[in-house]
């Protein structure tokens, strides 16, 4: 059996645990494609967030605690680049962690494309899933807002209205300026990294995380051809609600769908995503207990317990979402 | 008055103290002349040990026991780097430090000469003195040797001669492998970086530090314009020797001087040196004490006490230095 997870980083990653621990039991293999959307450029380092954290968290190397970064993270750099008043300081790179962005940015700028380099920062991990970034071009979500006048590198647009990078918008402001919507730079002319098409052709079902649905799994779905490749291919598609009784389990998804007007239930995910049958992406759909009777037009839905407490629980999910199909 | 100094890193460095303290006494401005010969690009980083030898010991950052790097240094990023695999892992680069070199090769990256990036580095460390690099172009010191057959990236060279970068000589081999000659790597083509010539034209005294003077003095010197602007420049020459009683302060110099025939006592460095009036560096030459009826034809040597042990003593060597002349 083989199963290809899309996915973002921190929920992503708990929720591979359980998909690794339920592939161990059935003997499936497991290809997870990663959001690069959240990636950028630190201080002249190369940093994927998202596949860090599902890289750290299935190798045994993440902070439970923090939920992103190294365990037992210490912070020598970040604060020796405070000393020399280096920009920006609203992002600190843990010293463990910057060695990771090291090895990547040394491979990138030698020409090896992500997907190759991420195979090799892998063999130190040994996650136990493939990981496939969903590009190995970039691919760069932006955020259009309106003020501040603050970051003198965002695009200015028509009518006060600029661009800054997603994780300006989440780290820096935490969502909280005028925004009006998320654009996926470089989304036109980017494909899908080597590997992922060939994945997603093959797999027996295809799974989407509870990830957050506006700035996870839609770059990972901008990718030219990705999107098709999943709908027009043979595996069911299974999604799972990364929203709980009306509220994210995690993150800000509900600050990302109230930019896109869509309403914060499982429901109003389940209907942005849309059924497979109507153009959409879903064959089936499931939601926690909370949200019982969770109606999406053409999709069938399914309510089981949907938090990722420890990797059992996490792995019962993955079955039940295995065996919506 | 004016002073410049040329010098190369942490013997150099102890020696700027002392120039800086005489400087505070009789209120002279000083420009440091570093080699940049022992720069290197490490993991991606933009490294210069002697302008940061130079610049940390004056900014009060250095670390007094080892010599080189950061007071209360770690070594997280250098454990997860060898976790990696990542080579080489024979130049080990402390946490505190790592910050420097990415904010120097973010610089150096976005386009800025090394000369600027030193400046914006030194308003947080503040020196106390000018620091300029020898030049803003690639000068590397390169060492021609006879095996190991290691190191694949060096230049594989006639009759089993390879050149390594000087860092992997002095570093990784400790001078331990058959040695032909030191190469200065790009020296035929660099300009004194902006500022450099000036100093030199406006001093009231030329003070060659108690340097390694192959390796540090030597790659300073091999800047087409630099040589000529000291010997032909209106101040007096005046150095100090890095040897006493026939053995280097610190550092490898012995093995240095072996390599060109050259003997390692305080008469053999002034003679590499020369005097100036016979197309050498040198109008004075200040020697140890124990090198007491040291000759060195044509250039005006005095014994002093040489050793640098405190600010105090370095600074009457260099009074001695600047009266010696």
């Amino acid at each position: 059996m083989r199963i290809v997870v899309l996915t973002g980083g921190i929920g992503g990653a708990r929720f591979l645990l359980g998909v690794r621990a339920y592939a161990r039991e059935v003997g499936a293999e497991v290809t997870a494609v990663v959001n690069v959307g959240d990636d950028l450029y630190l201080h002249g380092l190369k940093v994927c967030p998202d596949l860090d954290s599902v890289m750290y968290t299935l190798g045994g190397g993440a902070d439970p605690e923090r939920g992103w970064g190294r365990a037992g993270e210490s912070w020598t750099v970040k604060e020796e680049l405070a000393g020399y008043g280096a920009e920006p300081t609203w992002f600190g790179l843990g010293d463990k962690d910057i060695a990771t962005h090291l090895v990547r940015t040394t491979m990138v700028s030698a020409g090896y494309p992500l997907s190759a380099v991420t195979e090799a920062l892998a063999t130190r991990w040994q996650p136990g899933v493939r990981l496939l970034p969903a590009t190995d071009d970039r691919l760069e979500t932006h955020v259009v807002v309106s003020g501040p006048n603050e970051p003198a590198s965002s695009a200015d647009l028509d009518g006060g209205q600029r661009a800054i990078h997603f994780q300006e918008w989440w780290v820096r402001y935490r969502g909280n300026v005028p925004t009006h919507r998320f654009v996926f730079v470089g989304a036109e002319t980017a494909k899908p990294a080597p590997g992922v098409a060939e994945a997603i052709a093959g797999a027996d079902v295809v799974l989407v995380a509870p990830s957050n649905p506006v700035v996870s799994v839609a770059p990972v779905l901008a990718v030219p051809g990705l999107r098709e490749a999943v709908v027009d291919g043979p595996a069911p598609v299974v999604g799972v609600s990364p929203v709980i009784g009306g509220a994210p389990v995690r993150g800000m998804a509900d600050r990302c769908l109230e930019v896109l007007g869509v309403e914060c239930s499982a429901a109003g995910v389940g209907g942005l995503y849309g059924a497979r049958s109507a153009g959409g992406l879903l064959d089936g759909w499931l939601v926690a207990e909370e949200d019982e009777g969770t109606v999406v037009p053409e999709v069938t839905v399914r309510a089981v317990p949907l938090r990722m407490t420890d990797e059992a629980a996490t792995a019962a999910m993955v079955r039940a979402a295995v065996e919506l199909t």
